[in-house]
């Protein structure tokens, strides 16, 4: 396993944009609130440290675009090295494809005539496409959707490593979706995919461990049993930001890590058995404005559940107020800011930042990053939401 | 207090949406999932019976456009009688002017030289706009976006009558700022808002109704000290699904409903004092799709938590899976449907429809509303999503 602690980490989190919000003229003061800004510098040493990580394994990346659904940042993580980007849904890998990602693998099986006739025509405009699949069903949907001049796509079995949502449930199934997919000439078996779903976020380090190594177990079996069909499975994709240090060492071939482009507050809270966070800092922040002052001790933002995705810690990280504020929920509009006693409270009108804790679903909530580095303020649109 | 029991219920919810599923060719079937999908009757049938209830109560609606975002249902209610349409964001209150939708009340008091200038433009656009403050800070920002030849404004003094999140919090503090208004040639002081939004979910009747009480009796005590100095409000405004038959009774003249549209199944549970639940009938579902059929008891559907909002009970009315079904999340992008003992689970590439329980989360994910009703399926445009 690399040494990844060995990477230094980059200045302190949001350190530039709470440099920018002090300023009444700069930068943040001209977007209107609720708004989802990046601290790009954050994200950049996040995409650089996890592709350091990768190359000093020796194993490849394909960062999920589930948590981003941004061709910005996706070009910025094949620059750093990724072998390609994973999507959950075929929408994200038409919008992608769109703005020009050459490598796609859609990681969640899916099923419908429809569907399955958008999945080929990316692959006839030129998109190296990998689906995954674990029942036979889907691959009659496929096949139908294929004509004879169509390219060849490549196609995953997905296999359940524990988390009990999708994927072939013993070896035995996986063997029989691979040699079908080997026998269609119009499709090519490129391998396994596994997604320990349920290990990624187990606070304590050997309970997430062992799931972990539960799952690369069941991804070893199958992979051993299709060598000996002479079916050995060319890529072995799966992991996450919970589990890739672990995942590196194996089974896995290819990690599909997504979270670690913005940090979750979760996964910042796992530590290692050395009593380490996974090396990533925070770089996603609801940009909000103090829109009520009225009660003692606390300040009404304009940032709710429409704009904080709220499956997550409460938001912790808050820059722009004292010291210990704290954040709670009020409606999909609203949240309210307590202020310490004694300290004072932010005024009518001051703009505050408001960490993100689930990262993916807030992301979800908006159209646009806003991202601020040393190259100004760019606005990243945010592709394929339902 | 009118007697809105009176008022039949038209048939099943939800009868034709089944219909509709059940028919391979179907409207239904061409939608790509996950997919918002409305039934048409029972939109219909919840805002004639709202707008007959306002009538024969002689009181004002103003529906609240926070949960439906969307222009086609906002032309309905207010077709059906509504006075003009609530918006929770100057966004909202743009995009529905940019419809056409021509009186408009924003509810949340909001701060920022940008934000106001944006509000006046909708004014010198002709549209009648109402705001609501809570704090002299907004009104300097108010008239320092105005000039000489701009539109009177109407402006609402938004009282915090016990949510504890926005408005005013003494009578002399709302009869400050109605002075201000009053004084303001550019300003018209228009009335009260108050909203208890910590009544509207309460399952008890009794203290449900204590609540709103006591929110009503705040507002009351502002009205009668604002009359006692001539400035007695011409609207009082505020309201909700939970609480609006006995709001009718006063002292709100303006009901600012939202849910009934659609039927948060939060509200279906809340009953009267009689043992009625509201006479509404929900309407808004997720068509989905049968994604893996790999475990025995269980199918996962490609709606998950980026489909369907999940702060409300978990969904319960599910169409097209066999009687007993239950629902629970399983990540962005799936759900798992857990069968009877002994019932036929639904097969792979099979189409459900899962009631959506918390309506305006949930349309917030989408965007497009798909409409189906006897003149077929139309999608309408959810709009001012951030």
């Amino acid at each position: 396993m690399s040494d990844i602690a060995s990477i230094p980490v980059d200045g302190p989190a949001s350190a530039g944009l709470a440099a920018e919000l002090a300023q009444e003229a700069g930068a943040l003061s001209g977007l209107s609130t609720p708004a989802l800004v990046v601290d790009g510098a954050t994200l950049e040493a996040n995409i650089r440290r996890m592709a350091g990580f990768g190359a000093d394994a020796g194993v490849s990346l394909r960062p999920h675009a589930k948590t981003h659904k941004c061709a910005q940042i996706a070009r910025r993580q094949l620059a750093a090295g990724a072998v390609g980007i994973a999507t959950a849904t075929v929408a994200e890998a038409e919008a992608l494809a769109a703005e020009g990602i050459g490598d796609l693998l859609v990681t969640t099986p899916f099923m419908g005539t429809a569907v399955f006739a958008r999945a080929v025509a990316l692959a006839r405009r030129g998109v190296r496409l990998s689906l995954t699949v674990d029942h036979g069903g889907q691959l009659e949907a496929l096949t139908g959707a294929l004509s004879p001049s169509d390219p060849v796509i490549d196609v995953l079995v997905d296999c359940d490593v524990g988390q009990r949502r999708t994927g072939v449930t013993s070896v035995g199934a996986a063997v029989g979706l691979a040699r079908t997919i080997a026998a269609e000439r119009r499709l090519s078996f490129a391998g396994l995919q596994g997604f320990a779903g349920q290990a990624q976020h187990l606070a304590d380090p050997d309970e997430r461990s062992a799931e972990a190594t539960d799952a690369g177990r069941i991804l070893k079996a199958i992979s051993d049993a299709l060598a000996g069909e002479g079916l050995a499975p060319g890529v072995i994709t799966g992991s996450g930001t919970g589990t890739f240090a672990q995942d590196a060492a194996g089974p896995y071939s290819e990690l599909q890590v997504g979270s670690y482009v913005f940090m979750d507050a979760d996964y910042a809270q796992i530590v290692d058995t050395t009593g380490a966070p996974p090396p990533f800092a925070p770089s996603l922040f609801v940009l909000s404005t103090v829109v009520s002052v009225n009660r003692p001790g606390e300040v009404t933002i304009d940032a709710g559940t429409k704009s904080l995705a709220f499956n997550g810690p409460p938001p912790s990280v808050i820059v722009g107020v004292p010291a210990g504020s704290a954040y709670r929920f009020a409606g999909d509009e609203h949240g309210i800011l307590n202020v310490p006693d004694g300290a004072p409270p932010p005024e009518l009108g001051a703009r505050v930042l408001v960490g993100a804790t689930h990262c993916d679903p807030t992301v979800n909530l908006f159209s646009q990053l806003h991202v601020l580095s040393e190259s100004g303020l760019e606005a990243w649109p945010v592709l394929a939401r339902h």
